[in-house]
């Protein structure tokens, strides 16, 4: 059976995603619980690869299990591995789908969402999971900025310097700010990211309320290339993958 | 110096706000902040006393000190504060009050919000903090409920049973009910409430959404004074210190 399932996860307790070494990590928590439930260890593969403490609303990963363990029906596979994951881990859905199909490489549209909360004091239901910034923040002024990322470009400039992928093309479907009760959640939607993409924009965004970035220079700045024009990398911790489409 | 302070906290670690032996409290954990900061213990007074599990979001409470201590503006305290508390208890202002004000005795409004997440599945951003129903609720229902609970009414009917509270009229400035993204917000405000009252109009109202109760009988629900026929006493982890006015 090749099951699709759909995650949840705070990642502030895990080192990303993917498994590595010994460290807690999502990918690693999602194979043990596997491993329990049907008595024999199975390959598990994830629509992206997260960093140490972004979360996700809507991770998406495929679980393959062979004919010598019982066949589980797919809408009982939720309930079944969430007594097993941990509280920080849930597995909200689960379909079957065809052998050929790749959690990463059939995927037509992913949305992640950084949020900022402006507040100058620590907010407990918060804590780990948005950016604190103690002022406030030029909301439009972002979203002028923002539009300016849709489209297809090269985003070399919002690439963490030491990725080795060479084409740097990626789609944006869209990009917007909006605000609520303090909130401020930058929401892009593209055909895939760069790594680090979302965290720079979130910062350079960030650094255009702060009047350091004008809105007009954002496509200067896509087209040099240059990522030390962009503005700083916003931290793990107000990033969520949001949504994954296929 | 008499601080009125604003609190945030996260309850899910404690055995409520008021001190209580050798548990952890929200009390006892801002009783030895203000000892780590002054080196001397003093005394705080809370809004109210929440019950284990509940969370607040502008908790107030007073802290006196005397002459004999460094005299800390008060617009310092918060961060000088939030540096010796844990993560998940957080004061977001300070103010300075006369000496005859009491932060419970003074209380003119006070509303609490029940947040109930329709869902089948865990959702790990909300673990601890709302209400698992797995079902979809009658919202509409609810509402036409909650406003027969407007008004000044003799609540025993929506107290806990073991109260020794006498005088059991309290008047409740509204109910409400609202849905966004899957989350419900049941809404109350008043000038005080009852043991559990909060918690038990929660419940009822999703007996009403269920059909066991309809909104026309609330209003004999109340005048029956009988704590049996209104609903279940929902969970204290949904339960939320939304506003505390003077």
């Amino acid at each position: 059976m090749n099951y699709l399932i759909t995650v949840s996860y705070d990642g502030t307790r895990y080192h990303g995603y993917q498994v590595q070494n010994d460290k807690p990590t999502v990918q690693k928590a999602l194979q043990d619980a596997v491993e329990s439930l049907f008595g024999k260890r199975f390959p598990i593969t994830g629509c992206s690869r997260t960093d140490s403490g972004v979360h996700a609303r809507d991770f998406k990963a495929t679980v393959i299990t062979d004919e010598t363990v019982s066949q589980i029906p797919p809408e009982g596979l939720p309930h079944a591995l969430n007594t097993l994951l941990p509280e920080d881990i849930s597995v909200r859905d689960a379909v079957l789908v065809s052998d050929d199909f790749h959690p990463r490489y059939d995927v037509r549209l992913k949305e992640y969402e950084y949020l900022i909360l402006q507040s100058k004091t620590r907010n407990p239901f918060y804590e780990n999971r948005a950016y604190l910034y103690p002022k406030k923040l030029d909301v439009p002024a972002m979203n002028e900025a923002a539009k300016h990322f849709v489209g297809r470009h090269d985003f070399s400039a919002f690439m963490a310097s030491g990725s080795d992928i060479t084409d740097c093309q990626r789609t944006v479907f869209g990009c917007s700010v909006t605000e609520n009760n303090g909130l401020v959640s930058v929401k892009i939607s593209g055909d895939g990211f760069l790594y680090n993409m979302v965290r720079i924009i979130a910062g350079t965004l960030i650094s255009v309320s702060e009047g350091k970035i004008k809105p007009s220079e954002i496509t200067d700045i896509i087209d040099s290339k240059d990522r030390q024009r962009a503005g700083f990398t916003a931290p793990a911790h107000g990033l969520y993958l949001n949504r994954v489409e296929y």
